[in-house]
């Protein structure tokens, strides 16, 4: 997994921007999902979503740093129990609620509670990849880093190298400047490519999986680039020139927009700066070598893969828990619905011959993020746990079938209580919500107290025309707020299998439990019927 | 809390029925909620509602014996560290998700453990009210059962003396019936009456308070009568005659309904005995003699409060989980939401001088029984953690304030999964819910694809007029609608306090987190602004 990696910076999905050819030889070998959507377009609650399998509303990460509710089950604990170790290597965005684990006398140094905290991840290596300062950070912070006590071995000096060597640049002069600032997006970084986030963290990968022996074992490599500080190491800053940056997808009419939600979100700093050229020109070119670097890295992973003949044994998923918009409609960042930012590549690699037929193909299919850990359990030998996992196996798809019952829509969801949006709008805490449908043809933007918004991808892939308002598509909207209401109501957690249900049905009377009979003669007169619906 | 107790079989509510002097007196110390509505017409998911303070899309036990979601907070949690213990008398129908429990390494003989599958409670004594006999029934859950052993030693003998003795009659011959049965109703249970259930859990809630010392305590005495076996001992039992059932509510076109959803209700077994007047007549005066049976029993418990000079510190609740149709609306049981299974009796006696005020009267405010935890954490000394607790505090109301913004609709939920009506309907399991929303004047009832029922509460109180395909109402079914959509988007679980993310707003600069600034330069003028929208 990449972090805020849009979907159409890869060759394989855009061939005239940076070049990714081993991602695209990934591609030749699997299946690229042309039409996935994560189910909140910001981190953690992304990626809260791509390891629980279940949407925002019900895992419970609403934004940030929110923790994740304590009796959410997990990728690895699904897979545990079927053998499979799950393994970290990288950035998860994890809170847990330890106010609940407390409160259950949950040890977090415990077995399972290690395992708690971590997102049900055994932390090979947990780095999620920030490591801000601010006055009166604790000095652990940085000095318990691995990364950085792997920079302080190699000479790079300092507190917190991470930001002083690996995303800083150094001028002329000699004085150093932080990578925190967007005109770094030019210089290089003032570590070698090689001791940089991205190699280092593969070979922790490398070493993970030479460390996990023949049991089976899923391994989360989790980059935290190109998502921002955005620079890169020589000679990855130079690969690409402003020239190469490609032109914004905006038109004025957005930038007039008189839609509130969206011209908040155009008013936020990053916003406006995306939306200056010489801004873009200068990042864009740092975020393609970041890229590309992602790209050697994991051709060399792979080369490694092959050479212990692990390759036909793997299966291989590369995704990104969001994408980025770089200025394209007057916006940065990502929390927004338009595909610059809740689209995601998504390419998957099943080894075994049933996916033979469908190597190197493109599936149109409306994919969610969620999909990942049912696709993964049924890899690993498992039955998913629908009555919890709200995505869908995607091996179907992978084998080449038509599934019957798949998904006409895809949704997502976003909570503004803690960003500027809300703010801005001056909307209360609780009421600052928004949420997205989109399905083969349309895409409906929904929001507390706004009107909607609304795009015609067939007509307007771009996004650029609003239909939220337009009488002309009003039955559309109608239809997709239809669409909304009903996944609303069926998207619950039920702590009970449907199986389970199904089985208690009609059971109360041959339970003992006699409910409106008159008398025994009654109930000897029921019992010589069938089971019905009377329990 | 007694167990199925209609609203309206309390003299002070309903003087014509069954005299319940006491309850009546503790009304007159306080305050009668007059509109309270619990969050699910049905044991499970009421009291789980009523121990959370949550909804039940919420805490998750959509149905009886459905567990709870594992990382609820209950009452027990909050009134801890306010000091207050939290202990249990009798009925909870609490099923702890044993599967989360242990994934978290959890162990049930734990503290923590032992609270969390008491729903919170220190249990001194567990008693869910009914244990129905079936083949292959281990012989541990009967012997185990204390108020079994209690029997036993009384001289009642046999394995399941809570069936054998304190829920059947014996007849002339000496043969002995099971009080399963309605034809039961008429005849006396055949333990005597201060053996029986009621005044049985009424002594050791005061074995309970003399062994609790002076350290604060909250006990939650839960009776399971007046709910069937509906069969009294003597002489309750003939207290009241068949000529003292009031007649049932209900139309022929009622009867006629085409309504899918409430036809199917109807059809139930239950519901079907339920709309025989003699079946009513015979059942009908055993509920209202086990009513005068819990009045005589608060009686004491009350008289034993006030020699103990306990009245004057101890906040006093008296309510039900839900009620019972007995035949009104042509149904019985519960689980739809007439007014006879969804709305209970609420009698809240607070002793301290700001609610002198109000003693004695009858409220009309919108009451959920989520309120009630938000309103004993006040009486403690703490405040409500509203980021969990749906419900609000009745305080206000007690001390004669006139809150803003106190709720001007009410909502219950009800799943059919399980229950008969699902595979009458054919619908599928996920898809055979029901919702209420309750405001002053109007009631609508919302169906899994189906037309909603709606009912003009001033118009028709007996809510005979079913105006939910109405013309001439459907402004206000659209307008109740929108309420309801309204509070299914607001009523989520969020692991973090409003406080916290108002906090959080704004502060990812600070945090050295700098986002879409273009230089050192540009950060420098950020820092001179007043804290804003931009983080």
């Amino acid at each position: 997994m990449a972090d805020q990696l849009r979907w159409d910076y890869l060759s394989c999905a855009a061939p005239d921007r940076v070049a990714t050819p081993n991602i695209d030889a990934l591609a030749a070998r699997g299946v690229r999902f042309d039409r996935t959507y994560v189910q909140s377009p910001i981190c953690g609650p992304s990626r809260m979503s791509f390891y629980t399998g279940t949407y925002m509303r019900t895992h419970g990460t609403t934004w940030n740093d929110v923790p994740l509710r304590a009796d959410e089950w997990t990728l690895g604990d699904y897979l545990r129990p079927l053998g499979m170790r799950t393994q970290l290597v990288g950035k998860t965005h994890m809170r847990a609620d330890l106010e609940a684990l407390a409160r259950l006398g949950v040890d977090p140094a415990s077995p399972a509670g290690r395992l708690a905290v971590e997102c049900g991840f055994e932390a090979f290596e947990r780095d999620d990849g920030l490591h801000p300062e601010w006055t009166g950070a604790p000095a652990s912070r940085f000095t318990s880093l691995r990364y950085n006590q792997y920079l302080n071995a190699l000479g790079y000096d300092g507190l917190n190298p991470w930001h002083t060597w690996a995303n800083s640049w150094q001028d002329d002069a000699g004085a150093v400047h932080s990578g925190w600032f967007l005109d770094a997006g030019t210089k290089p970084a003032r570590v070698r490519a090689e001791h940089s986030e991205t190699p280092y963290m593969t070979r922790r990968a490398i070493e993970c999986i030479e460390q996990s022996g023949d049991a089976p074992w899923c391994i989360h490599l989790s980059f935290i680039k190109p998502h921002w500080p955005y620079i890169a190491p020589a000679p990855y800053h130079a690969l690409y020139a402003p020239g190469d940056a490609p032109a914004a997808v905006r038109s004025d009419d957005e930038r007039g927009t008189n839609h509130p939600v969206y011209a908040a979100f155009q008013q936020l700093r990053y916003s406006q700066a995306f939306s200056r050229d010489e801004i873009r020109r200068t990042v864009i070119p740092a975020y393609m070598g970041l890229i590309r670097q992602i790209d050697d890295e994991l051709g060399k992973l792979f080369a490694y893969l092959e050479a212990r003949g692990l390759l036909e044994s793997t299966l291989i998923v590369f995704t990104s828990d969001h994408g980025d918009y770089l200025g394209d409609h007057w916006l940065g960042e990502k929390e927004f619905f338009h595909e610059p930012s809740v689209r995601v590549p998504l390419i998957v690699v099943d080894p075994r011959a049933e996916a033979d037929a469908t190597r190197g193909t493109v599936s149109g299919a409306l994919v969610e993020a969620i999909d990942l850990v049912p696709t993964f359990v049924e890899f690993a030998g498992g039955t998913p746990a629908y009555q919890r996992v709200q995505g869908r196996s995607l091996m179907p798809l992978l084998h080449g079938e038509r599934p019957p019952g798949w998904r006409t829509a895809a949704f997502s969801e976003n909570d503004n209580a803690i960003n500027g949006v809300r703010t801005l709008l001056g909307s209360p805490l609780d009421r600052s919500k928004m949420q997205m449908v989109v399905t083969d043809r349309w895409k409906l933007l929904r929001f507390d107290g706004y009107a909607p918004m609304a795009f015609d991808l067939h007509d307007d892939p771009h996004e650029l025309h609003d239909r939220g308002s337009d009488p002309a598509a009003a039955a559309v909207v109608a239809e997709l707020e239809d669409r909304f209401a009903d996944w609303a109501e069926r998207v619950r957690r039920p702590t009970e299998t449907a199986a389970a249900q199904e089985r208690r049905t009609g059971t109360q009377t041959e339970r003992g439990i006699l409910i409106g009979f008159w008398s025994e003669d009654d109930l000897t007169a029921q019992r010589s019927q069938p089971r019905g619906t009377n329990g």
